[in-house]
């Protein structure tokens, strides 16, 4: 058992899934799916945590669970491989949480990078959430509930691997050995690791309406790609241009392969060759980001084809995410038996309170 | 069901019940179990907040538990009138608290004025444990869970009730009326309040070794009272007596009815009588201390004994704690169950997440 390789990983239900979480974790977690060196594979819609900070308005949260699950199955994951589950579903992670609680300090919550980060970027300042100043401790009871040894996130998440790390230690130190270790599993591209909004901003963000959404039809996606964010002082197509911080050029990045070339721009062999041409002048946006918009439909019309079909029986969607509720919670329940069993606070199993352990 | 009138109190098992205990609120919990005026009496074995700051230590806890459940029925409450049930058996109680935990602030946590000075009674300083400075919002849920309209705790309680008022509140308006908000019920009798250890320190405890429990032999309480703590200037017999801070005299407060001095000490009419000689001189402590131990002997003795009787089937304790948490398990589900519906996360009880509450 502890030599089983486990996945965990979550999406909070805020928001349909845009191109920057495609790049950044989802189009790597189909390949880790697919890839046969896994065990096991949960994903969890992270909806108990997405109300930390929502919770005056769970119907939002409600509503894009489907949306989610629904950018899942469209992007390639599998539940006949993945255990799609929602969180909320699964009391055992409060119970775990509850308890983790105990072994983790206030001050260490306060020094959590991550956090405070997390917590600038809400305007909390004063008026943070508990439920939202402790979800470190909630997330390392989301991974080791399900035994995760590997956790595909972002450097920005390196913290909260640290926090769970340190409960395991903890716990074990004090109980016994009976929690799973996990490990950081980092993007392995750079250009991976964050995609701007189309404005040019470092974040894509549903409330800057700067995101091309997994979702988005043709004429949406290339309306936003010809209105993106490029280089301000590249004004005549004469003009040298600047790559660094020039939106289309970090799609680019993101996306282009030289096959793309050969079909769509061929007069360019590849991405340095373009981008030669844009810097010493006489290539103008427009080229550039139609050949983006080439890419960028070539990769989301069978992910849009793929959940124009699911849409038509949410029904199903809801079966599946039942199902995988259920695997969910019964892997979860195991753990949290172990817990109680080490904590010695399982005292109806084990022929009563007296009894040693 | 709103109009029920529900109790809910509880007792953290790090130790054997002491008469601080008693007179602070099991003997009138007996009262109020036997009034007729409560529907539903429950009655909680809080070992999940006692690991809040005992998480080294379950083991202490776990056999705590059968110590205070002996106690419980030695007083006299009854499994046939109350609900008697151990905190850790109900994971609708973490469920609750993680949900509660988005409607406060950490900010509002530190103003807790008992929250405040549990902290510093504990030197806990920077390491405060997460689990201990949320229990606020832990004990709202206990109270919440079970719908209790009556919480019979003493005035430094005052703040945690008022917290648990405050999620209730918030609760109800965003989600809609669901929870049932709480009343404190305040000890009637100032002397009742709090009974200081026999060292004269404001409270007993068992690190301090200065309480007299509920289960102490006769010898022991006799010894304990003998060697209470007076007044230090009232060395000779004929010198006059100071009643203020006096343990001996506290107690008496506490436990001398008029019907006491017939039978023990018939040249006093009551207390008052007894206390004007003392403050004039001419009585000494031993006289009073005797006074007392006959008393106490008499009010500890029934309790004893059936304590014995109790002790001699452990199981059968176990098996009324077992059945006591079903119960109480079923109510919290209930609970539980409107609380998600309100909240609207209870995706799989009403077809499907994408239709409307």
């Amino acid at each position: 058992m502890m030599s089983e390789k486990i996945i965990l990983t979550a999406d909070r239900p805020t928001g349909r899934l845009h191109i920057g979480h495609y790049v950044g974790s989802l189009k790597r977690r189909v390949q880790l799916q697919n890839s046969g060196e896994f065990d096991k594979v949960f994903i969890m819609i992270a909806d108990a945590q997405a109300l930390t900070d929502n919770a005056d308005n769970p119907e939002k949260v409600r509503q894009n669970i489907l949306e989610v699950a629904l950018d899942y199955l469209a992007i390639g994951l599998d539940p006949e491989k993945s255990v799609i589950f929602i969180q909320s579903q699964i009391p055992e992670l409060c119970e775990l949480s509850f308890y983790y609680m105990n072994l983790v300090t206030v001050s260490r919550l306060q020094r959590n990078p991550t956090v405070k980060a997390e917590i600038k970027a809400r305007d909390f300042e004063t008026s943070i959430p508990v439920g939202f100043f402790t979800y470190p401790i909630s997330q390392a009871a989301d991974i080791t509930a399900f035994r995760a040894t590997t956790v595909p996130v972002g450097e920005d998440q390196e913290p909260m691997l640290e926090q769970a790390k340190e409960i395991v230690h903890k716990f074990n130190t004090i109980y016994g050995e009976t929690l799973v270790e996990p490990e950081i599993l980092l993007p392995d591209n750079k250009a991976c690791l964050r995609l701007p909004g189309i404005d040019g901003n470092a974040k894509m963000s549903k409330s800057l309406g700067n995101c091309i959404y997994l979702a988005d039809e043709p004429g949406d996606v290339k309306k936003k790609i010809m209105s993106m964010f490029t280089d301000p002082n590249h004004i005549r197509v004469e003009d040298p241009g600047r790559i660094e911080g020039n939106t289309v050029f970090t799609y680019l990045d993101a996306f282009a392969l030289d096959d793309h070339f050969a079909r769509y721009l061929p007069e360019y062999k590849n991405l340095d060759e373009l981008k030669e041409h844009y810097k010493r002048g006489g290539l103008g946006d427009v080229k550039v980001k139609k050949f983006l918009n080439h890419i960028l439909q070539e990769e989301l019309e069978p992910i849009r084809n793929r959940r124009k079909e699911y849409e038509k029986d949410p029904a199903a969607i809801y079966q599946m995410l039942h199902d995988g509720s259920i695997k969910a919670k019964r892997a979860a329940e195991e753990t949290l038996s172990e817990v109680k069993k080490s904590m010695g606070i399982n005292y109806f199993d084990d022929g009563g309170i007296a009894s040693d352990k």
